[in-house]
């Protein structure tokens, strides 16, 4: 439920609706808009009785709200959010690359990729540090110390750093190494590691579950919000469908469905969607002609001894090529205007 | 099973192989390349024995087509197969845009239409005559007077001529009429419609069935080329998974999969897949962006009374933009080379 | 859109409004009920106004059917359709067994296997005669050789004979032999085939496409009712998802949905959901479990050398026993009532 | 890796094995036989290169296990798992029905339905403390009050109780009340929750994931078991489809798969999976009949008012039916042996 203000009510008057909302055991949240306050009422589990607060000085209106989510909805706000990190600005337009292994494996492996990468565009360094893997019997990642490779990386390049946190222990350690905090596909819907998210000071980026419908999606996002981090970024990776010729079927047409139900800032994994090299170009560059806010793309520099998904990583040329290819289309597509 | 001729063998040879192999019970099917002849052993339902053609003189090698389809595979013919009518041209570099309504209501409607996109760079003109609709109380086209205002079109703007054959009957008409024959995505695997396709003398658009995998669609299409029709375009509309926020899900990879194992050009189709007029600007650019040979889009100038489709429909001063954003992201990809 | 007529209409007052909803250019399907006359008007295209025929003498209401079938669903006839060849009824209770090759092969073969099938308490002979092949290299089934066959199986064992018809050609050959006509998955929405189904006198079966909603489904036999044949059983053959463990996934849910809906006897085909002889087993007495009107399943007596899907027919020693099976479970569950 | 000793191995050459195994980084895991000891080589990240092995005394061979699971597959071990609590054990015949409300709401609501549904036949009662919902806002669950609850339920029914885990913090309470602690759908590669099962005590029963395949299941039961836990049951709850008729689409040919490859116990979730009232009879009956080893069924006295899922709970008179039907299904198919 939203609850919209008179643009000429005065701040006695929205502080007595605030009061008003809480005293009826709803949390009240206020939205400071353009040209007027706008005031979500949460937690509530079932129909708000409008009568109960149309009467109060100031009120203009009820927007009863049936999309399930509400704090990461575009009617609560309407500007797309931008996640900042330092000069790095998600949201703003100009697609921001991240690029680098699927896992660390040694400081000297992270840096060669790091510095092509950073030479070819990219503003962030990718690479995981604990894995999430179908087998126990599978490499797990460097754990603590990929970060702390992660972090002499942003030292030495500048690249803002990017890394998945499993569950509540890792990441905490995440959260002091990382610029943005990734949650993963499995993990979509673990909502005590959202709500743990909630609570960061970190930008966090919520990768879509492999089968979530968009409406849960945003409800996951929705989770993080709603205990007070508003820097998240979507991640549309792929859903798993009938067809097997590639690891997943990238869904663009959630792309400009998000846009217009949220105004989170969106990107794409086309690596993990594809699954193989040969479709990450494409499916790279079709997400760019999207309007995607930030693409996320794995390299390396020996993909034949990578210890994780070598299979679809681009070669270090290769992703220079591309990233001409990513912000150009950004480029054509901004200028003549989005259809 | 593909047969390999050396590179100095003599017609005699080769005649004497292609003799063996009909006396086998096969069916021979020579191929000429830049440096050697092939020979397509077709019709062999359990594996053939090498050693029976090995010896032959002349043979160099035998190639078993573990994929199940033979004569569509890029393994039977290197270079992709450019289909004309004309001079336009689906195969060799830029695409080509086929545009028009969902469905043929009027002369004037059709024309008014046609002159729109092709100023905006169209080269086809795509419409239903003949329309297959899920329900038997829906509007089911013009008939053949849909088909005789399409040629009228054809006339008077010089547009190819794309339209619907739903079966035999429909087929022998619109074979009198049209350009292209689409084969629709309900009819992928209506093998006698597919054979009756493979009779005709004109190129033949064969949809991907909703549900098919790229093996099942490239052998639908093996079953036109297995009777003589090698005028083949393939067209990607989208599949259907549990993602309910668009029509279809377009499955870009798909275009990548097609383009490495088959010669045979290969579209989109953006407003089938989207299904709301929203997505089909970013799905048509993405489409471009990864190479397609050509995209189908349904322009409408009043989409509001449209008989069927008109939610989906782009406005002819949309299509303008998104035709030209198309051809500078075909441009600029192929200038700096596919990844 | 139905409208329904006071209980007390006399017959002149019911003539009358027919022939006003036909001069308004719709059909008019009357429907005789136990108390009183209802009457379908069909082929409306939009919405019709119910002003137009609310005023009528003898009328009592118009119920917008939102639903877009119309003939076939139970609000137009509430009890279960029953289609009848001779002594063998399938939608009166028990469960009619219907059981044979996927191809025929043979006499010999038929034969042996129809004697078997026959004891174990089948009604039904089902075999291929015209096989619907994924590759143009399969084997294709017999033809009219085989429809032939089936019909000296049928006058030396009583057992009633279903076959699949491909196309208006095939159609006309089948339904000079067999007693029920089958319409296979990949022809489910090839609409010009339905309509030659629809003016047959020979009972239909209609297979679910392998990734058609239900509503799809039904708006697909409603195509054949339209035309005039009542006698439609429909089929459930599971459907296309991401699981690769079976050929499709059997959706029993269907049968409890359809049986709501629709007045039409279901029923379903665990060999072909399967795929795998191991499970032909527990999803045929899954099926009789949720009450299905029918079962068709594979039986061979030599499936390693079956010319056609040997690896999911059963043995006719399994088939024996499931049998039984099938008819205590149906047994127990009518005995005890349906939850 | 499996390695096979002789089946006249002397205790002292397994030994030796053993270290060798260990001593190359890998763990190695005895699982004695009827006849000989085989070897469980654990934690080879790549293929293990065979001939380090086989020249060791009274070696018989390596089995190279190419399924991605091992200690949960049916080749490591031929014999089902029997799950015991008490005098309740799931794998052993009988299924074992497990009852409840979606939610416990209060002591009298849970009392009220326990015991209805142990009067049924019910040996487990299930009902959710902590609730894993899609939204922040709707109702969690009653939390340690509701474990509470159950222990009382426990007490005065003798009924065992199960119930979900959704990460560490709760795990660690549900492991203090519960008999068998649940780890739901979307837990299902919560890895980290995984590997805190397998160091319970208790048995765990692990839900399939809603888009997983059976290879990414057996897996996910795999990381338990690598921890030292072999108490688990899988449970069948339905997958995501592009059907909407139902909220999942229960899946019956995993159940025959699963038994094939596990040796683990397996029942199925027929109220998740139908999500309609009405389908969850149908769902039971042919979960039944499909052979498993125990069902998990909503119920509640007073569903209108449930506080979650009403809408798929079953009447208390309804579940008495049913529960007999099981049974009786049950008997009947072990009676005449599963095809």
């Amino acid at each position: 439920m939203l609850l919209v203000m008179r643009q000429n009510a005065t701040q006695e008057e929205i502080d007595a609706v605030i009061g008003n909302i809480e005293a009826a055991g709803f949390t009240a949240r206020p939205i400071p808009g353009g040209h007027r306050m706008a005031i979500g009422i949460l937690h509530n589990k079932g129909p708000v009785d409008p009568a109960r607060f149309l009467g109060l000085p100031g009120v203009k209106e009820l927007i009863p709200v049936t999309r399930p989510y509400k704090l990461v909805s575009r009617e609560f706000k309407s500007t797309t959010t931008v996640v900042r990190m330092g000069d790095v600005a998600i949201g703003e337009g100009r697609p921001v690359l991240m690029a680098g292994p699927c896992a660390i494996e040694s400081l000297e492996q992270a840096l060669t990729i790091a510095k092509h990468v950073k030479a070819a565009g990219a503003e962030m360094f990718r690479g995981g540090a604990f894995k999430p893997r179908t087998s126990p019997y599978s490499f797990q990642g460097l754990g603590e110390e990929g970060l702390k490779i992660m972090a002499r990386v942003r030292e030495e390049t500048g690249l803002k750093i990017v890394t998945e946190a499993m569950d509540h222990e890792v990441f905490d350690l995440v959260e002091e190494y990382a610029d943005m905090i990734q949650i993963g596909t499995r993990n979509m819907q673990n909502f005590s590691l959202l709500r743990r998210a909630g609570q960061s000071k970190k930008p966090v980026m919520l990768k879509r579950g492999m089968s979530a419908t968009i409406d849960e999606w945003l409800m996951a996002a929705e989770y993080i919000l709603e205990r007070g981090n508003e820097q998240v970024v979507l991640c549309e990776r792929g859903i798993r469908t009938f067809a097997k010729h590639s690891r997943n079927t990238l869904d663009l047409s959630a792309v400009c469905v998000v846009r217009k139900e949220s105004h989170l800032p969106i990107i794409t994994d086309p690596s993990h969607a594809g699954g193989h090299r040969c479709q990450v170009g494409p499916l790279a560059r079709a997400s760019a002609s999207t309007g995607v806010d930030g693409l996320m793309i794995e390299v390396h520099h020996d993909p034949a001894t990578a210890m994780s998904d070598g299979g679809q990583s681009l070669y270090p040329e290769q992703f220079n090529i591309l990233a001409r290819q990513i912000f150009e289309i950004h480029d054509l597509v901004s200028k003549q205007g989005e259809i």
